[in-house]
């Protein structure tokens, strides 16, 4: 897995208890996921469907640093299911994790649409060297 | 169900496809449980521990108008297992829902605590007559 | 009078005394008096016109949990004259409210526009029984 | 009058009808009105304690570029009245104007206190010539 | 120089060391020399091209007032260059000052474009007397 | 150079031009230097010291996805002086660099202070195999 965005625990951050709000966590984890999807997918028109369970395995507070990890776990006709952990870039300690988070990929008329892809691309690869 | 708090979809909402973006969805449901719950235990140091998988069944554009709606599914010993439905308040349809949201009642210590509920309570019935 | 929407009182919320932000409540009234218009006036494009004078009566801080009411005080040809008020949900205590918001209706050309509405209206009776 | 603070409007800043929203107006109003109160006053603990009856003359776009101005009307004993006025930086088109906004004067202990002044004071009057 | 611009530093503002953020300094300076340049080259299409070294002199805590002041060094053909510095509204000190910030007046196509302005000019001078 | 953090171009983001503002561009480089700072120094209380010229070599639009990296340029006694770059996730053209960013590692009483590192260490050697 590689963990490509970190975030800074901000007051703004917190809830009542003074510890990360898991609302905010599972909005950076959609994002990731979404920026995830769009860079292997080539496609910006990438939308969420479905996220399995998810436990609050620990928390974080302010001053933190936390990374996000995103891992595909399957390449489907028209989706990307997706494996994402967040975890204390101190101490490795796993915060959450998703098992499943299903990306369907869409057309100009904003319905499913076979994205083609059957492995992960490296962008660099795309390019040539560099 | 009770649908106490009301969301208008503002342009920091949407995803790149233009619709509400899922994330913030997340974020607006566990803020809400929170919300509930402080209301319910009496007690402002509440977290999220647990939220069962989620299917995003539609969604929501610019300038709708969502609700979002919570019910007590079971009271534990330190906590509460809630319901959650994420509807557009001008259809009634269905954007999001969650089967089961577990929040736990913590004590001073940051420790989970007994809360001593089991029933709903409503504010009012507290007070007394207003 | 009925309680549509909840506002927990974060720390970007206050002022440099340590409670609520008048603004912040000032604009919470103003976005909830646009919302329940637009529900109303089954009409999005609404704004507002005018606002009777302001007395803050109590304040707020950090974790309270406040809940924002609204009651039409007039139908008129093309505005609808609110009356808002907000309360610690705990408490009861009334923080603040306006007598008299007044807002317009606007058609497409952004100008006034009768709304053809004299009485309040229920989305469920709108949408039939459910 | 002085302006003494200029707004882009930004998309952030706009309702479903495209044009500048009323309570992110009177949240800048307000926050205008405690900056000019805590200089004057020499005091950072000052609260809105109320504000007269408030017309939305015109409306601003997204990239108009608005100035808000302040004049003291009244130096009371623990009081500070101010009219306030926002209006449009290229056209110097009036948007918004408060004739009285009540500002009070805390001591430590949250409670109003005599704040001593009795006429407008320039800072640099009270550093020395610079 | 003249300072249009007053920031109230909030707990948003803070870096982890409790004092003014660096990039939300930055931030304002930019806005604060796109706004000055609209206003200046009567057109909103205006980028930030370069800015010379920056040298963070003294910080600011939560309460502090700061002040922004912009002064034109010079008139460019397509640009206009900018002197800005950022002081402490209460004591007058110095926070941050940038000699030489370049912005670039473009045209409908994003291209850089004559803007045919050689001095300062007043917005009421425009406007005629008021 | 090792690229740590992602971001979205956003509605947010914009200026009037429509193009990424560079105001939360040198945000974004800000917060990322000094949650690198962080990691490398241990040490919470980092503070940005200065910045060279910056040249804003392209822009970015909405929905694109930019990328940050940092580089270790020396280690000073008690500062970290930092190359920063920025480019498009999607085309890896440059959006800006910085060459010198000169963050300082204070102690308790928010003095500069000796940190002790000479060179860059990976997080997973600090905690041994994992």
């Amino acid at each position: 897995m590689r963990f490509h965005t970190r975030k800074w625990v901000k007051p703004e951050d917190l809830n009542a208890n003074g510890t990360l709000f898991g609302g905010k966590l599972l909005a950076w984890i959609d994002e990731e996921a979404a920026l995830y999807s769009i860079i292997q997918l080539e496609n910006s028109k990438v939308v969420t469907k479905y996220m399995s369970e998810i436990n609050f395995l620990s928390s974080a507070k302010q001053g933190d640093i936390v990374e996000i990890g995103i891992r595909v776990e399957k390449f489907g006709k028209t989706s990307l299911t997706l494996f994402c952990e967040v975890r204390n870039k101190m101490t490795r300690e796993a915060i959450i994790h998703v098992d499943n988070i299903i990306m369907v990929n869409l057309g100009e008329d904003g319905k499913p649409k076979a994205h083609g892809k059957t492995e992960i691309e490296f962008v660099k690869d795309r390019l040539g060297n560099q």
